[in-house]
């Protein structure tokens, strides 16, 4: 039986390295996982709560795609040391999609990052976490997966060069695995 | 002279608090404040790196209303124990407003934010503050305005009825303008 | 077969609230529960790095009465919006008693604090949450346990009388027990 | 005259990075800096409220020494994704000295860190500058001085040799001193 992951990825940059990221993560999964992706959050607008009773049907849908998934992958850079706007209104509408609690409850999720700067998102991925104990989601501990210093990790066809890197995500991997089937046992 | 300041509201909701709680601070600042308000911002487009150099003309004078402040006012709900994605999505288009550094740079600050609970948004408050470190502006540290029960604290009218925080407003307002001073000393 | 819990009061004063909290959680926790509290920790040394070949035995005593035991229970004030030094002392020294990882990976915490103002240490417990993500130990997400105005909140003995946050205490044991059976799965 | 600066050292360890790293702040500081540290908090005693009123009189003095700086540097290593509890134990204690507003308020911070990891401390200086906020004081915003991957930063002589870092402590002096004018202003 596969377990079934949804990623989420911050940034819609065309040549993002955090997309190349969790195209690396995806490449590299085990051969259980059955990873889709959010996508189109670009095109949401942004959340008024005075709207939630006409919540956009690819919104309801997208929220489903989430609840029903074992397992959850947020992929993001870090915009003024903190989440994307666009990656939070996301969420902020996928935490509203009825019934309550939410589609992150109880989760599992991984949480990765990419950045220029030699900090690989750290700032972000506090702030992100704090998020995910409202959700009541449950992000993995470790390994934590901050990648610094992007441009160098990536080779010109955007496959991740650095082992350091590649061999954290398979341990990360392994661990939301075994955290996810913790938390639905 | 007047102390120009420009306000930003978190929230889109026609009945918000947050709403309620920025017109009571408009209404009682001191006689030389003059205070504008960026609004539009919900019919912003989620920021996507790529768009930068075709940055809206719309959000390119919203950053020049805000370069030209003395002091800028943050009022804003907590969304997800964050900072709104509509209101962090804005904020990461001023930011990259040119030239750099970005139209925060220097500025001071005041920010509240009202809630239903009792915990008064501080959750969000101290995202904000790490998102400020960034832009480098420097938030008003005390009296924080942080107003829990926010729903026993307005008449009918949405007029602020709680006076412990009608006074804690006026002392961060004095605050704001003598941290102004200095920082543009 | 009991499940056995450590607990950590971060305040040393005679009559704190968070001590009073405490006690109520312990005196009502479920029949199974045995609760024993890590004690002493005001009298042990400032960690000095260079010290740590020599730990004192009983810093040493009190990390394995922590990895023996199935879950953790941490109920402290905030000082300065953060972790108690004292506290963070013990928590430093504990982390370090060898073999790695530390006593705290892998365990279930509860996280409890009282405060005289309206926020109810929050600002402490998420910080706390971000030094459990090094320790490799999951906090329960809800309900959070925050009681604010705590002067009101018991009686002259020392008694919780207020009910709301009982109840909160109830539904947190509850939810630490389901959350360590899960983790320990 | 001369711009009188207290320092914090948040490491007893006799090799340490931090006093590396503080050794080359002050080393390098402008010739009207008068630098003096607060030393031998690594014996006193875990903060208990009951002793407030009797405090040691070498913390009254430390306070003393701090309340009459103009400016404050404080460098410290990360322990479990924080300020270490000694540190934290030193800042609880000085934050009492009478008379209130405590000796912190109103001054200028300088925030410093380094790791062996490449993060350079982030998590452990963004939970300071939380504590800096009840403590009203001011830390400088940019650069911020995180130095990852420390045993090669230094020689064996334990002199700074990353150039990079060299430069950035010399904006960070230059700029902490503007702060400082600023806010005496």
């Amino acid at each position: 039986m596969s377990f079934t992951v949804v990623g989420l990825v911050g940034s819609l940059r065309k040549d993002s390295f955090n997309r190349k990221l969790y195209n690396h993560i995806v490449d590299n999964a085990p051969a259980d996982f059955e990873i889709t992706e959010i996508t189109g959050w670009g095109d949401w607008p942004i959340l008024n709560q005075d709207d939630l009773a006409n919540m956009p049907t690819e919104i309801a849908a997208a929220g489903e795609q989430l609840r029903d998934a074992d397992a959850v992958i947020i992929v993001s850079p870090e915009y003024n040391f903190s989440v994307p706007g666009g990656l939070k209104n996301a969420i902020d509408w996928l935490s509203r999609v009825p019934p309550a609690p939410g589609p992150f409850a109880g989760k599992p999720v991984l949480i990765a990052g990419a950045s220029g700067g030699p900090v690989g998102t750290a700032r972000m991925q506090y702030q992100l976490r704090q998020i995910l104990v409202f959700l009541d989601a449950y992000p993995v501990n470790k390994p934590e997966l901050m990648l610094g210093n992007a441009p160098q990790a990536f080779d010109e066809d955007g496959n991740l060069t650095n082992e350091v890197t590649a061999d954290l995500v398979q341990q990360a991997l392994v661990r939301l695995a075994e955290h996810g089937r913790k938390l639905a046992s």
